[in-house]
């Protein structure tokens, strides 16, 4: 089997096909552990994984520290709130500190895009951006693209459709990045206000109406709408909103007949999407992912360790 | 031995005698492995439990993450405060999203009644309920109900006085529920604003002198005196509740020679009990209810992972 | 082996020469399995270690996590912000129910002097003090001392100066009592202010003047400004503090030529220290203190269990 000839997993901007197809075909082979009535192999036994987070987060948190554990990691969270970033210290002392304590891995989540690029140059342990800032969310977009593998058994040659405020999604960033790469076609619809001005540069057609975007597309992937940020008033209001972005039974229909349907939670129902497509297991998928995300996060903890040297 | 036919534990109301007995008697049984030098047993090894957390708990949490390390199981704790739902994910959301990342069981604390009752139809894992709102806290009566067992050597044909808020108390009725079933006579004492209405439905003699309750009591519950409910006003003041329903030296005379007093904590001394009262090891069992906490919740933890097929 | 005749660790005040070596030649054992590949040892498995803290505290609490981790002890944070302090329980009563929960070692940090002395005569545990108030922070001294060993070889006879707030730091404190038992020459220097009254009955000169301390010495403990407390008017503004009392190329020239510079973090760089003296491998040790750190902590958990009997 290939090694993964990376220290950290920083976005997927960075990353090549061959890098990916090998993350994806690693989550894929450890997708029956988490199946197995005993779900843990001693795989990672010894070894010690951060989570430190400096933003709120369920899934994710949980989604790394499940996979860490079901490989016999030990996992040690550590959150903002009730860190020493009370007491003011940087993000390059504390990363310093726990480097000192000889981890082997630190998944961080952090507001400011670009701080898991800057703890990976300066720390020798393995850096897993959990997503910082508007900027990458790499984990998302593997999962992502696993589970699009999975139900359409390819990504070359798919239509994905990215649905919501593109400019401030890391997981959209991602997604284009990664997509792309795996040849799929990509477009995005979205208000003005919430597309990039260069998005066409990342080679992916950009629509104001979400009807052009979905169409013939095999794959609709609808964004959360980040309701704390909605004072910025980047939107006039959500019912708006809804009204021209929301997914539901009628705009669907614009997609191929077995378009799949994917978010990558937390989910505004009546917001970005209806909740009778969410939870149609015909069309939704979106459960697949969270499953599947545990199964990416063992294999990119397992590829880091050199697992398979 | 029998095995639970149950797939969560969301109350005792819907709790049978023999089921009752089985989660006792395994209860019991695990008891020792806590007073091993090595208090661990590899029973639930490679099994997922996920503490979700809506309200602060220190004890509760502590007692159910203890009780699946000793049987070797992964504890994975969420709380609200550092969760999505900071982010406006529904808890129908939040819990099918755990489903995905298949953990075993899920214990959950919310301040709904019924939130644990919800997930339980929605999700295929077990749910124990760690307390809803002012519904039910099965774990906690039947540590209760492990303690008087082993105190009084049963728990039929005793009377047991509940004092307190037992309108607000989750634990007043999930003992009120279980104590009946098992054979115990039940009285309770409060302030009459603090009395459901229906009491004397449950089977319940309802008085609103503490004294009336303890005469001739085996054993007696004090409640806590939920402070942060003060300023909803249905009581004066904390000094005139203590000085009617305070359990004190003079009042616990009136209970039987051999009576024993439970609290299920944290305790407020000198509001509802007084501290020469919780500290007397010759009365007072409460630190006796803590350590079959855990004992109870190993069992709850073990039969409902089909442990003792 | 000799055998660590206490049963708990609440300072460095009431601890032998011995003992203190004792503690220093086990961590330095322990030093390489952090740097194993599989950093983990069966020594404490089935132990459970209970980190229980009133402050916040991103490295204190994680070293100890990882110390216990790397041993197999199961640990649990307890955190007061989500704990059932809440609801306004006493430190008594929240450790008499741990104690009821029968865990092996209660790791504890209060904002208050002398919590952890009250814990260990009450409860059975092995208490370990992880700093309470402005008293002791006795693993933070033996990982100083550890690291003056490791550096220069010997404790006694070095001259070590602490510079800063050593009123209110439990680190000074600790570190005055540890280093004078063990030989070293200890002196002080911060504001007037920040000086005890009493500090020459502890056998240590004092200076307002960082330059008169650091004289000579071959080692500078440079001390963090507690922020957080700058709203008590102790000193005038952080740059008429950072004028007179931070460490700087300039003045760290009228120390030895091979002096050390150690720091207990969180550092606030520009303040206390510059940030090239910080940085400086060949100067400060601030990263093999936190890395000793975790060695230390295993002693402290390892020795208290009794591991070497």
């Amino acid at each position: 089997m290939m090694k993964l000839a990376k220290k950290d997993i920083l976005g997927i901007a960075d990353m090549s096909v061959d890098e990916i197809n090998l993350i994806l075909e690693t989550a894929e082979s450890f997708l029956e552990i988490s199946m197995r009535d005993i779900k843990k192999v001693p795989t990672l036994r010894g070894k010690s994984i951060i989570n430190l987070f400096y933003e709120a987060s369920t899934r994710t948190r949980t989604s790394f520290e499940i996979a860490g554990k079901r490989l016999s990691a030990d996992t040690i969270n550590i959150s903002a709130s009730t860190s020493s970033t009370v007491k003011g210290e940087t993000l390059i002392d504390t990363a310093r500190n726990l480097e000192a304590m000889n981890p082997d891995i630190i998944v961080l989540r952090h507001s400011a895009a670009g701080a898991p690029h800057m703890l990976a140059s300066l720390v020798k342990q393995s850096i897993i951006n959990a997503g910082d800032g508007a900027h990458e969310h790499p984990s998302q977009a593997l999962l992502d693209m696993m589970t699009i593998r999975e139900k359409k058994g390819k990504i070359a040659g798919l239509k994905v459709a990215l649905v919501g405020d593109i400019l401030h999604s890391r997981v959209a960033r991602s997604n284009i990045y990664g997509l792309s790469k795996m040849g799929a076609e990509v477009v995005v619809a979205g208000p003005a206000t919430m597309l990039p001005r260069d998005i066409e540069k990342m080679g992916v057609a950009a629509f104001t109406k979400i009807e052009d975007a979905i169409a013939d597309a095999d794959v609709v992937m609808m964004l959360r709408i980040q309701l704390e940020r909605q004072k910025q008033n980047i939107f006039p209001s959500l019912r708006e909103y809804a009204q021209h972005y929301c997914l539901t039974r009628k705009n669907i229909k614009l997609a191929r007949p077995d378009a799949i349907v994917m978010h990558p939670g937390p989910m505004n129902r009546g917001v970005e999407i209806s909740p009778d497509i969410a939870d149609d297991p015909g069309i939704s998928v979106i459960l697949d992912q969270v499953n599947n995300g545990v199964a990416v996060r063992m294999a990119l903890l397992y590829l880091l360790s050199g697992g398979n040297e």
